[in-house]
């Protein structure tokens, strides 16, 4: 898999910075909502590597789409020219149980509330039609600050968003609707357990 | 989606021709097996895209993974130093009926086989680990220059691929343990109702 992939148009700040084991001048960097998404998704990452090393379920992200305009041949095949494009669809599908699994991972800033201006229309477009073949679809909410993730069911989140009576999901309703996922060592966050709980 | 998708260290080539309606100096070129491997992908997405509009399923495309090296970000977000990687799954996946579904599509050149080479391993790693969580998988393979396509499901191919007993599937076994797959205008190819005898 590729090193970087960063939405179309995000400029990628710093790694997320790591305490220095050797303890001289350690210097903790207060964390980015930039940074802790990348890291988020490197922990989703981690835990459908898990999945699939265990034989759970088959997860993968989807590569990030690029449109290639200028490819060098003159060197192998190094591409010279090239935008980052938008994802059609959610950024995580698989397998697990036979059943088809579709799902968006985001970090969020505030503590209060997930702004649907995180959601492009055509995820909702796409979590519907995935609905409405029988697929099972859901957001993996982290709330940085409060050091928590929500599985939030895809059902509940286009339901909000069509209503368009509020910009922002309250953390109230996603406590409500949907479940904490639990986090440990491997795999960092456990979400089989509430898909079985949620949706089978 | 991007425009230009092709595998890593595989020069494109021009266009398939098509042929002139004005008539003039109609100059219908040979189409090369790359040709005809982008020309099938089309026609593939073409299907996808027909299936999704219709309702009657969700298969997307993976995009292809791109390991990007240096961005520009003095003009928006430029790629300027970028190479293309392998897909370590397949190129489609998708919902249909609520299965998950996983294929391969490959156009062939020769008349009387499908040889093995065309399969890198991990696709084979990865169609195993999906039939084990219970989804459906299969390769779609186009006889180019017998216009015929076959629908081929990914339990025979993994057991010949283990075998190792040939470098190729013979015409005859893809009959055999395959279905054609029926052409028509729209969708290019139906193999729907192949998945519903074959998996359902």
């Amino acid at each position: 898999m590729s090193e970087i992939h960063y939405p179309a148009g995000i400029r990628p700040r710093a790694e997320a910075p790591q305490k220095k084991e050797n303890g001289k001048k350690k210097r903790v960097l207060k964390v980015s909502a930039g940074n802790r998404g990348m890291a988020f998704e490197a922990e989703i990452n981690e835990t459908n590597d898990y999945y699939r090393e265990k034989g759970l379920a088959v997860f993968h992200k989807r590569p990030t789409p690029i449109n290639i305009v200028k490819v060098d041949y003159s060197r192998g095949a190094k591409i010279t020219e090239a935008y980052f494009e938008t994802q059609s669809t959610t950024d995580y599908n698989g397998v697990y149980r036979g059943h088809y699994v579709d799902f968006e991972a985001k970090s969020i800033r505030g503590k209060t509330s997930f702004p649907l201006a995180n959601i492009p229309p055509q995820q909702i477009d796409h979590l519907k039609r995935v609905l409405a073949q029988g697929g099972i679809g859901f957001f993996l909410i982290d709330f940085a600050t409060k050091n928590t993730v929500y599985l939030l069911p895809a059902e509940y989140v286009i339901d909000f968003y069509e209503k368009r009576e509020r910009a922002s999901i309250p953390l109230e309703e996603i406590e409500k609707h949907g479940k904490v996922v639990p986090m440990a060592y491997r795999p960092r966050y456990d979400f089989l357990p509430l898909i079985d709980e949620l949706f089978l």
